[in-house]
């Protein structure tokens, strides 16, 4: 029996009851396969009250991003359509990988509570407690070159932004490449990866962190991170933000690489690095200059003092 | 007891003899184990005489691109010091991806004499009959971005065409981005995978194939592909020409990206592309044109009719 549909019916009675005959109608299935999906659900951390003679009723969702909760009312096509929950793991974006050598489709994700040893760009840590965050990776097959890789990383930082602005309210910012912040703290990070010929992209896996009702964070994070919670006073559903995410993630993914500008001048809108003064630190080579642009394939147009236009395709951004 | 060694002094021999007590003092193992390390390359194909007085004495080497085989006199740092040689597999590049996934150090060396499902560009068969060709696969872990990596094919193609020149006197010329030709002739072909984040190259999987002895071709081939012993008229070493490959390819290799100019240089030198008008088509689009250069990135530079410069990245080039 589909567990998305019970869950739907379940949901829709808004704390009502909803009698098993009815369920059993609508879904044609039997009374006890309601009564077996009940019980399946009910294991997976809802709580449902069975009145004998009313019937069901939802009184609580498990705080989980399970499949079905992601799923419901997601309004996308691919994203998020096939998801693969975990309660611990050591990296979404490990897992993701190993689905995407298997054949995996475009959009499948890979969602945790909690992860062991998250990752941020050129193998940093990426903090990710149980239970307070996003911690997700999504299985891409763009069709794209791997030079206009990057555009991925620009369109995710976009959707990430207008996710927390329409769910949270709060005004997240891009700083290039790959960071969201609010008021100068990091509250999300994105990890792009690919295996790829040089002229075909074979598949991109696309990891996001986002601190959601973070508490606190430890003494040596407490200067550059912070979470929706932290800075909105209140907390923050992780699916419907995830939802969003995935939902503005599509509708941008969907458009590239032909309409990538329409992404690009967003991306302009939400950035914090562009006419800034900033210093780009990478392992071969530090220059400061003027935040002037982004180029087509995402790189960044620096002015130095002497006036020359520098184009830097990586390096760690500080603004100043 | 260290087989290379072993059979670097018989091969020392020229022909003669070297006897057991000078073998074993020389290698600084007793005689019995001479006796085993012997017997072993008896198995792996090697004709060595045993005389009761005289010692022993190498008459023959297989017709394989064994380990011992290829590092015997290889005069590179990295780049086919560590082996893995097969008789018959699907594809070098998948086996040299599953190494490299397992941490596989620089320089890793894959090779077949035959496979059974190789590989061209963008998943073009590449057909690999047994022991008369290089099927080769090397991992690579360069200090480039992702959209440094076309530096790297550049860079087989050099090595590949100076090895062919060196061992086989045969003009080789390069057809951008990945073909070697000899009379409008495919006789090698490059693949370049990759594992990478946007900033980052994990690693990268090399492969070239290379027809050597094939005595003839399929009819639906003849046309477009060529080995070097129909070139040339000869047999030519498959073992000297992989080690050439290596150590023009680690050469080259050392010097990127700081002194890529230089290998690029060494590319124009040899490319069959560049001041032909050529058409390159791709999955996108098609575009006719004067192939004028390629940029430091290894992009082709095409003028058009009515002067545009564009920049292809990737397609196939008909020279007409």
């Amino acid at each position: 029996m589909d567990q998305d549909s019970l869950l739907r019916l379940l949901a829709a009675g808004n704390g009502g009851y909803i009698s098993g005959e009815e369920i059993s109608r609508s879904l044609r299935v039997s009374r006890t396969a309601v009564w077996k999906s009940i019980s399946d659900l009910r294991r997976l951390g809802y709580e449902i009250e069975a009145h004998p003679r009313l019937g069901y009723r939802l009184l609580a969702r498990p705080d989980k991003l399970l499949p079905a909760e992601v799923r419901l009312g997601l309004k996308t096509a691919r994203f998020g359509q096939v998801v693969h929950h975990f309660n611990s793991i050591t990296s979404t974006n490990d897992a993701a990988r190993e689905l995407a050598e298997r054949g995996a489709p475009e959009g499948t994700l890979v969602v945790a509570e909690e992860q062991k040893s998250g990752r941020g760009r050129r193998g940093r840590a990426w903090s990710s407690p149980p239970g307070v965050g996003i911690w997700a990776s999504l299985v891409l097959r763009p069709p794209l070159l791997p030079v206009q890789a990057p555009l991925l990383t620009l369109t995710a930082a976009v959707a990430g932004a207008e996710a927390i602005w329409s769910v949270a309210g709060l005004p997240a910012g891009i700083k290039w490449p790959n960071d969201l912040l609010i008021g100068g703290r990091k509250v999300a990070g994105i990890l792009t990866e690919m295996r790829a010929e040089l002229d075909q992209v074979v598949y991109v896996v696309l990891g996001i962190g986002i601190n959601v009702n973070t508490p606190s964070f430890p003494t040596e994070l407490e200067a550059t991170a912070t979470s929706l919670y932290r800075e909105g006073g209140k907390q923050v559903s992780r699916r419907l933000l995830l939802q969003a995410f995935l939902e503005r993630f599509e509708f941008w993914y969907d458009r590239l690489p032909q309409e990538a500008e329409e992404m690009r001048s967003r991306w302009r809108e939400l950035s914090l690095t562009l006419g800034r003064r900033v210093t780009v630190i990478s392992p071969n080579f530090t220059v400061s200059g003027l935040a002037k642009n982004i180029d087509r394939e995402g790189a960044l147009l620096l002015e130095t003092e002497n006036g020359d236009l520098v184009r830097i395709l990586s390096g760690d951004v500080s603004l100043r």
